[in-house]
């Protein structure tokens, strides 16, 4: 029995960390196994790695390049050491970030080439594509408010300039549009109870056929 | 005015921290303003990355494309940050291994995709290549034995078995035939001051015309 690979991605302060939670406990709930994991940081090796991608300073800095090479690495531990041996297992994994986050990201946020991050998305993943991916779609400029509301210190990426956030956010949309079977776009603006109810409608319909 | 990039590659106990000391020591000597640097670890972050990769656990494994990912961020960081700040600024960069350790030892040794390599090679060095390559050629038994003499711990690599560092050795072989005008072979095995001989020799003949 094979399970099922859920991604959850979208911009600072979609919500993704609480939709996940609750989607976990409902999954639990109907008797379902469930993982929950992230991107980066998925496992020791990532969580090292994670640290060094957030944590920018002067005598450490982290080149364009480089950054792109790490995530990579991070990726590729994580699909071989987590999430390929739980979904083996007949587990639904639950990850926070996947590769749709580095297009997002580093190609259409920073502007790296998308053939290279392309290539190394592939190169790290040997082609394993979630099941289902769930966008948050929040307002940018919402979901800054909201991570700002909730932590004092604002990491390396949260403080880049509010158009790169734009950019980020508009690389989600066409990834959206451009994989409708994959990606699903939910609307992170609404309350999240609301949101979880069109998450539970679109697992329902789509994975676990209830 | 341009500098020159000189790396030093080999087997482990080859000798190649010993023949870049005396190199620099030669050249400074010579008025050349020299830098000494080495793969993995020649950037703050390299070092934090050598380190993971060096000091494996059974809680934090390092995959095999994992590996070469994490290989190559440290080679793109030491390639922007280091190398060629140093190379425009006139100096002459004398690096402990470069892509060709790469080559030897992912590729020949653990029989890793060379076509993956040699991309990766590349979009971590945007094509950088080294002025020249001297590849100490010592015999594999002889280069283990001088590193067990003089460490009583190995690393990983070092603990890897004999069969793999015939391999490495075979893979630089074989890249120093292909690449004749960029590798040059000296004899390992000889006495220190010796192999130092033969290196300015080749270094005057080749770099410095004198």
């Amino acid at each position: 029995m094979a399970g099922k690979f859920i991604v959850f991605e979208g911009v600072e302060g979609c919500g993704k960390t609480t939709q996940m939670h609750l989607c976990a406990k409902w999954l639990e709930d109907l008797g379902v196994p469930v993982i929950l994991t992230r991107e980066p940081g998925g496992t020791e090796l990532g969580r090292e790695l994670r640290r060094l991608l957030l944590e920018k300073s002067e005598d450490k800095p982290v080149g364009e390049v480089t950054e792109l090479l790490l995530y990579a690495a991070d990726r590729a531990q994580h699909v071989q050491q987590e999430i390929k041996p739980h979904l083996a297992a007949g587990k639904y994994v639950l990850c926070d970030r996947y590769i749709d986050s580095t297009i997002a990201y580093q190609g259409y946020g920073r502007g790296l080439s998308m053939s290279l991050i392309n290539q190394l998305n592939h190169i790290a993943t040997g082609g394993l594509e979630s099941d289902l991916t769930i966008w948050l779609d929040v307002n940018v400029e919402v979901g800054l408010a909201r991570k700002r509301g909730s932590e004092e210190v604002l990491d390396r990426i949260e403080q880049e300039n509010i158009s790169f956030h734009r950019r980020v956010q508009q690389g989600y949309s066409e990834l959206s549009s451009q994989n409708p079977s994959r990606i699903v776009a939910i609307d992170g603006n609404l309350q999240p109870d609301a949101v979880h109810q069109l998450i539970k409608k679109i697992l329902g319909d789509r994975l676990l056929n209830c």
